[in-house]
């Protein structure tokens, strides 16, 4: 008999799943709900979209609708929401949007790929014309309308201008982009090199909490150069319309944006968008009786199975076990998502494969800028783990000395004290320097639960383009091993 | 009483030695006898130097002569050959180049650091004038001096030109670069950016014959496509006079260079590269009784110590364990001399520190080309090892797809069948690309002797201007690992 492998959700951990269930196993059926209408797409490209490096948005998605449907034989349905889950009789409810008709299907095997949504921050006021989040294919479209309205409309060039706009040939008026993570600080990037001037909320005394406090100073003295005013330690209290108002006065929350609110006093602003961060979205398993973990997101074993038989969960709406600390961990980022995803498939189709940890590796370019971080870097999380974290940071040269290119890499790096142990690292260097693609040997380090002593003695590739005799990495991990013998 | 610390061999391993050896004793006196009259300095940088990309000859100096003795308190004597080593009375014996005298020095600890020769081939007529070698700072002065001479004089823009010549603006005539490993790429591109046509001769049938035939074959296309002539699977017998005589006729062996004659016939050249790589300086502890290994180099224990008690040697004069098979090989590289030269000057000073193995890492420049190499690549080396190596090739997007910039990385690697352990990789990609500092992932996976199963799994950094979701490095071992289950 024909089983039925259906999944909730048609992203990255979604399709993954999917494609590669059917691919492993032809005769498995498999069918997807999605409630939107784009499936398989790259979030991660929406700021290069509404920046305007990237033309289309269709340019974004790996694999179109009819391409599930027709190349790789999924019954992908979109426009469907589904709405419950009943693990007794093996089906799902999934609503048309389209019509509101209803329609009842059963699994052998589910996964819940619902993915995360934009955190709703404490502020007043959020409800207003100009107030834009960044989750969704649907929110780059509309943010990228804005730039494209703004920076055609002549009102926008003639608005009161901050400090940052004296410096640039043609300025838009004033925006808000509030948080300092990563969408945050791309989108600061899309925005001010579309002209606007922008100011960047962030309610921590830095920005990339997740990195090294030297890699947030490095990003943040880089963003700065580019005349984004950042505003460090302010809380964003509400955002006023036009008038000023607070709440938005007579034309109540629908007035435009007018100005935000801070611990700092007004600042007059034109648009606002909410990077504050995403949640896990776990409605729909809740109210099934799977359970959650410690983080808030679904919790599952090594193979993605939650608390009830055949029911899995991937990427976004789930956690994962942390490669150094072994405890779950929520860390929504696109690797996870597919390799997760792709498990779950291999996993349903007969090879029961486990979804594999994540390190807490993430990666940003900001400006002329890159940035990576792995592993715990956090003194009080890694004693919470049973270590005794030191941590050191040294300025490196990204190319030999003499040679005519090149730049600085800082690498920040922590290891045990007792057992040499890596723990995690974060570096930033010039875009193009190399930081990024230097953090993978930490990973790979960390995955091999490498000590320091032996990561300063690894035979890594140099030559004089690429970096200095010892490179960074090596760098860091001779001080580090250094302070603590 | 005073220890004294002979080190004999000024560059990499020499100094490294001298001066950590000093640092962590200060009571120590350390003693470094060099023949030449630079010190510690950057061989690797010498085609960037002939190139002209680099302006000076001491910016390729990290430490000078003074510095070493008045900053680091560190008798350094250069000018001095030692020229025996008598393990007995614990001496050795050095002549004075300036004028001929000879000084007896005892040594309580002993390192040679006597570094590489460059090889010669079974070639009649490399005493020719024009025909050069790359190994010394002097040899780099002096091929710079040829460039500088060749494009300043119209003799070279009249002579016969290749088919190489006929894209270029300016050109200068005919050289023959010989061997395809790392000099001879690097001296290939360092001469045809100066406008001279190049002929490179490779024995064998591809270049980098340590790397991967895809990453030979990707830096051969590139090469040409730059207009480099590149002659493989062809022997050189000889060089000869411009009266184009197999052995210089009259003239005799001081004749200049005319031509070579190759198993193709003879090609008409005005200078000769000899870039047929480098042998370890072993005369002087082969006549002191110190064994060498089965590479032809100087044989030490983990800690570098020789047969002979308190006699250690680093560097390129000696052989080091592979991290992956764990037999000798010999891999004269920079790192390598440095690290081992800091492990003996740590040893000497009281902390007994071993050496460390290598993984056989190399990396190159190739024009607009960048391409690194680790582990165990050659089949034949794998079985030799107890391996059932399976090797997979793929092209994977160096960025993500949509993202404005970004190009090909192409990774080989190589893994063993039984136990799915990875046992080496060769990439190349554009330069700027990554390949390079990719293989610091693919090193570290060696080193903590991961599968490729684990490999797959890694959570490595991702963000669209630095990757696709899966990195190439990922891509590569999914195949692989595909491949092998």
């Amino acid at each position: 008999m024909t089983e039925t492998f259906v999944v909730v959700g048609g992203d990255a951990a979604g399709m993954s799943a999917a494609s590669k269930a059917k691919r492993d196993d032809p005769d498995l059926e498999v069918v997807v709900f999605e409630k939107g209408q784009w499936v398989s797409y790259g979030a991660c490209g929406l700021p290069y979209y509404i920046k305007g490096e990237i033309q289309s948005l269709e340019a974004l998605v790996s694999v179109t609708p009819e391409e599930f449907r027709q190349e790789r034989d999924i019954d992908l349905r979109t426009g469907h929401e589904v709405t419950a889950i009943d693990p007794d009789t093996r089906t799902v409810t999934a609503e048309r949007t389209e019509d509101g008709g209803e329609i009842v299907q059963s699994y052998d095997h589910l996964l819940l790929a619902t993915g995360a949504a934009a955190v709703e921050p404490p502020i007043s006021g959020t409800d207003r014309e100009g107030v834009y989040t960044l989750g969704s294919m649907s929110d780059g479209k509309e943010l990228r309308e804005y730039v494209a309205r703004a920076r055609s409309e002549e009102s926008f060039h003639q608005s009161d201008r901050g400090p940052a706009c004296q410096y640039l040939e043609e300025c838009s008026g004033p925006v808000a982009v509030i948080g300092g993570g990563y969408i945050g600080i791309e989108m600061a990037e899309a925005l001010a090199e579309n002209g606007f001037e922008v100011n960047l909320f962030q309610r921590g005394d830095r920005l990339l909490k997740g990195f090294s406090e030297e890699t947030s100073e490095t990003v943040l003295e880089h963003i700065e150069h580019q005349d984004v005013v950042a505003h460090l330690g302010s809380e964003v209290e509400s955002i006023a319309g036009r008038d000023g108002a607070g709440d938005g006065g007579g034309a109540g929350g629908s007035e435009a944006v007018g100005a935000v609110l801070t611990s700092e006093g007004e600042i007059p602003v034109e648009m606002v968008l909410l990077g504050t961060g995403v949640r896990p979205r776990t409605a729909l398993a809740e109210a099934a009786g799977i359970e959650l973990g410690s983080t808030g997101a679904i919790a599952t074993d090594a193979y993605r199975e939650t608390n009830v038989p055949d029911v899995y969960a991937a990427g976004d709406c789930s956690e994962a076990i942390h490669t150094v600390t072994g405890d779950p961990v929520y860390v929504p980022l696109a690797l996870t998502a597919n390799r997760h995803g792709r498990a779950v498939g291999q996993t349903v189709a007969g090879t029961p494969t486990e979804g594999g940890e994540v390190a807490g590796t993430a990666a940003i370019k900001a400006f002329d800028v890159e940035a990576a971080r792995t592993g715990v870097l956090d003194h009080e999380e890694a004693r919470a783990a049973g270590f005794d974290p030191v941590t050191k940071t040294v300025d490196a040269r990204s190319r030999a000395g003499y040679y005519p290119e090149g730049g600085t890499v800082r690498v920040t790096m922590t290891a045990d004290r007792e057992s040499g142990r890596l723990l995690g690292a974060s570096l930033a260097s010039e875009y193009g320097e190399g930081a990024v693609h230097r953090s993978h040997a930490i990973v790979a380090a960390l995955e091999g639960e490498a000590t320091v002593f032996e990561l300063e003695n690894y035979d890594l590739a140099y030559a004089p383009p690429f970096n200095t005799t010892w490179d960074p990495v090596l760098v860091a991990a001779k001080v580090l091993s250094s302070a603590i013998q």
